[in-house]
């Protein structure tokens, strides 16, 4: 869109910012895709319709593939003449059921989902007890050793604050200055779940499945409260547990 | 079964008797079916890898395409020697993640899930708000529309009792004595769910999703409390209301 000239007064384009929640077990993750279905392949075909011309989306963060989002944060220019007071149910009536625009608001021609994050909140989900839940298991990863939610959330303390985070980020990632502040981290069992909080100023890629990944290792006790500390200090990212599965993580909130 | 001539003590013949959790929105039901696949056929198969042999297994009763199940029982007889204690990893292993055992006992071979059932309880959700939740598209029924809990709740109690069903029962379904006794009626709002829940010693082809159907009604204001006393006694299907969606319904538990 940057090539294009445009006379703001002429042709009245919008900036038009949403807010979406999906069920990302279907999509090759959120961004365009060339050869697989991403949520964003999808939403930029239904809004050409509502909006007309080619639509191209800006949002606030991918998510990878099989991951979920109840506060995804997208922006676009249109000239589509749409009252913004409609946008929700008319782009809805077009959208399949797993992607849902919960609001639709027109801001500054300046805004842009992206540059413009600045924290975003991500919810882990993982489902505890002797048998997998059904209804839970494309929306959680099912454990079934019962985990240490209080040594877990002991460890959560010591990620919060601003720290080098290497040793959680993916292996062979883009070169990206790896030092994050977390705002806050903690974990809490509510019925058979475990529901882990993470809100920081940014995430590297598949941070928090990989601290997921290696706080089970605490709550399972095979890794201790200073060994999880080591970790992290540590920069290496051999040193720390899996990467969580995909099905668990929800991308819950970007603030602006 | 009823031909196969067994002596017990010879054969070790064991009647077992399962609880299962299920997500049916992939299935054809829960009956064996001949050209699709139904809950029955993938558990059928599954018990014979762990038990040996051909297992034929008897359920509390059907449950329609799409529908789910909390605490379906099933039982069936089998000369298979895995020792009860390890009936449940050892199904779950082979089993999809969708169809899950909860438990598994050894009961008196006079034991069927069948005919000793006495009473069952099935939960209905509904899903309210300005726009669908994507995680719960395939548990619920998605209405708009504010229901009035407390006016559905009203009506309910009029079902709770012994009364002829025929109102609420599927067109042209097989001819069955119409009366049943509804123990507990009731619908309540939780977050952003209403959760009906019907209590009562046996319920006709689709009479629980035909009752929320008419009670939709009930809560859209379309039809009166009087209204639907008038439903219930005109036993008169065409009368009632809209077959709610198969994809809000659960087997919540049945009893013997």
């Amino acid at each position: 869109m940057k090539e294009q000239a445009y006379d703001p007064e002429e042709k009245k384009i919008r900036n038009i910012k949403l807010i979406l929640a999906y069920d990302g077990g279907k999509y090759h993750g959120f961004q365009r895709q060339n050869n697989a279905i991403s949520v964003q392949n999808v939403l930029e075909k239904k809004l050409a319709i509502v909006f007309g011309g080619e639509i191209k989306l800006a949002a606030s963060g991918r998510t990878d593939a099989g991951v979920h989002a109840y506060g995804q944060v997208v922006n676009f220019l249109t000239e589509g003449t749409i009252p913004i007071d409609r946008v929700v149910r008319a782009i809805n009536s077009h959208l399949p059921a797993d992607i849902v625009v919960r609001s639709a608001e027109e801001v500054a021609l300046d805004f842009s989902a992206r540059h413009c994050a600045k924290d975003k909140v991500y919810i882990y989900k993982i489902q505890q007890g002797e048998v997998l839940d059904p209804f839970k298991r494309q929306y959680a990863w099912y454990i079934r050793k019962e985990l240490d939610v209080d040594k877990m959330n002991k460890a959560m303390r010591y990620i919060v604050g601003t720290y080098d985070f290497s040793a959680f980020r993916a292996v062979g990632s883009a070169p990206m200055h790896p030092v994050r502040t977390i705002f806050e981290a903690n974990c809490k069992l509510q019925g058979d779940t475990i529901e882990f909080l993470f809100w920081g100023n940014g995430f590297l890629y598949h941070m928090v499945r990989n601290l997921v990944g290696t706080l089970v290792n605490v709550g399972k006790g095979k890794t201790t409260l200073e060994g999880f500390k080591v970790i992290l200090e540590g920069k290496d990212r051999k040193k720390a547990g899996m990467t969580a599965p995909a099905q668990g993580l929800y991308l819950k909130e970007v603030n602006y």
